[in-house]
């Protein structure tokens, strides 16, 4: 199986601590490699994974609050010195641009490389990019300002047949495609060969939801339902519901129900407040809603399958 | 002696590496607390020395290239999480506040502090602040954009008189004031008593001249003379002088030509270029004209004397 890795590079909210960097990760599938938030800092965390910098192929950005941006000029800025000459595709929302453009104008610094910007929408689930491999969405969350959670879904692969059929029936080219594409099969006979039993069993298409900042949000269920791994913010405890309310963020609890109710694979809390220095409470929180729950921890890595 | 304190928080130059962060530096002076640049990441350093940031009374930025100010709206971000009521002044490149304000807007962010911010004037030496015991002055240095150093000198003091002198010619108040501002004494009889004679000694103003980043530029010269501290950007060693040429910064001998000429106390190198993972070379190439040298190192504390 392709590898799908997380590296999570900050998993602190507003207030960076020295235990926990502000929001920032790096999704990585067979050589593509996605930047998903750049607090203040993710270049220097990047280093010290000893990931280049110069491999990100996407940069996603959900939100313009600092502690999901304030990296990502200094980064822009280490690529540009550094010699990148490769195009850098850049989803944040339509404002992020404009405040690049002015740091670089003020900087008299014009990049070596392209930075394609595409700004994202408002309304509901967008596919905003595909590749070979995945299908990049994004879809609006309920923030202060402007936010928007990803989901960065695997495309449907192609089944393969079993050769002990092919051996015995000898389908023609098209056949074999319709096959491949969960056609089932008639013989000569006329008997029915049901697709699951001529073709190898196969992984369901393998997907990550990230949804940070948001407040209790029942109407991202169907965009992330069924993702194999759901990080979902849980910036405080449901003793602080009131606060998180006010602050549109969610309680772990919350979090494990929105996983529960889209029936995720598996949760990752994180974007902790700085209050919190022994997350076990929160971690137990959620696990009483949804059992598979594990907290996001700076420099951790995680195969989603 | 009131003590007057350099911290050094970032050595490096444009490209931030695991050893050196970029320039910003914490200058602490009888209670007032005056940040200068500050590069990416700025704040958790200030936390890893256990500086609170509360305590920053001033931040002067020298220019707009992203290694002595990306760090800055990430700590007035903090500064407005964690509380600030007090206004904090800024001195910078007349673009930097509309910077602040675009990131500000974004985020929909209204300050809970005042920032007030005095942009930097072109020409020659201007005395931008001065608080009950220090003299803050900018200047322009030479750089691909316009950029600017800074000297922050004690005010002369008033003398002390000696003891003895007053018991025996119990001088008048109007006399005691002249005197403590340097004038001699004539007695009853006629006898001049001069200044030094009835006057404790005294130290000299001290000051800290910062200067980064900037080309061999000769005509800053007279602005600092005599320093007790110069900070001066050695970017390259000799070597390369025609790459400084280039881009507009120093190598390290020129640094020490420029404190040779201006009689300063000490010179402290900075800013290197991330390909030096050993500076005993460029600390040896100063040396050689400028005896008194010494590498500017993150986290390291100089008292200025």
């Amino acid at each position: 199986m392709i590898p799908f890795e997380l590296t999570i590079l900050g998993s602190g909210s507003a207030i960076p601590t020295l235990q926990r960097n502000a929001s920032s990760q790096l999704l990585q599938y067979n050589g593509t490699t996605i930047l998903i938030d750049c607090a203040e800092g993710t270049q220097l965390l990047l280093k010290k994974d000893k990931i280049s910098a110069m491999r990100i192929d996407y940069i996603l950005i959900s939100h313009l609050h600092g502690d999901h941006y304030f990296g990502l000029i200094g980064l822009i800025n280490t690529l540009h010195l550094i010699g990148r000459t490769l195009p850098l595709t850049l989803f944040g929302p339509p404002q992020l641009i404009n405040i690049l453009q002015m740091m670089l104008d003020a900087s008299d610094t014009k990049l070596r490389f392209e930075l394609l910007f595409h700004p994202l929408a408002e309304s509901g689930l967008q596919r905003i990019h595909e590749d070979k491999h995945l299908i990049f969405s994004s879809f609006p969350v309920v923030h202060r300002i402007p936010t928007w959670g990803f989901l960065i879904s695997e495309k449907k692969l192609y089944k393969k047949l079993d050769p002990t059929f092919v051996d015995a029936f000898k389908p023609g080219v098209s056949q074999m495609l319709a096959i491949r594409q969960g056609a089932d099969f008639i013989d000569e006979k006329g008997v029915l060969h049901p697709n699951n039993k001529i073709t190898l069993p196969m992984a369901s298409p393998r997907s990550y939801a990230y949804c940070t900042d948001t407040a209790y949000n029942e109407s991202i269920i169907p965009y992330i339902k069924g993702a194999s791994l759901l990080y979902h913010e849980a910036t405080f405890m449901e003793n602080l519901v009131s606060k998180a309310e006010l602050t549109f963020h969610s309680t772990s609890r919350q979090a494990a129900t929105i996983a529960k109710k889209a029936e995720v694979g598996k949760l990752l809390l994180g974007h902790f407040s700085s209050r919190y220095a022994d997350l076990t409470p929160l971690l137990n929180e959620a696990k009483l809603v949804f059992e598979n729950s594990e907290l996001a921890m700076d420099g951790e890595k995680i195969l989603i399958d």
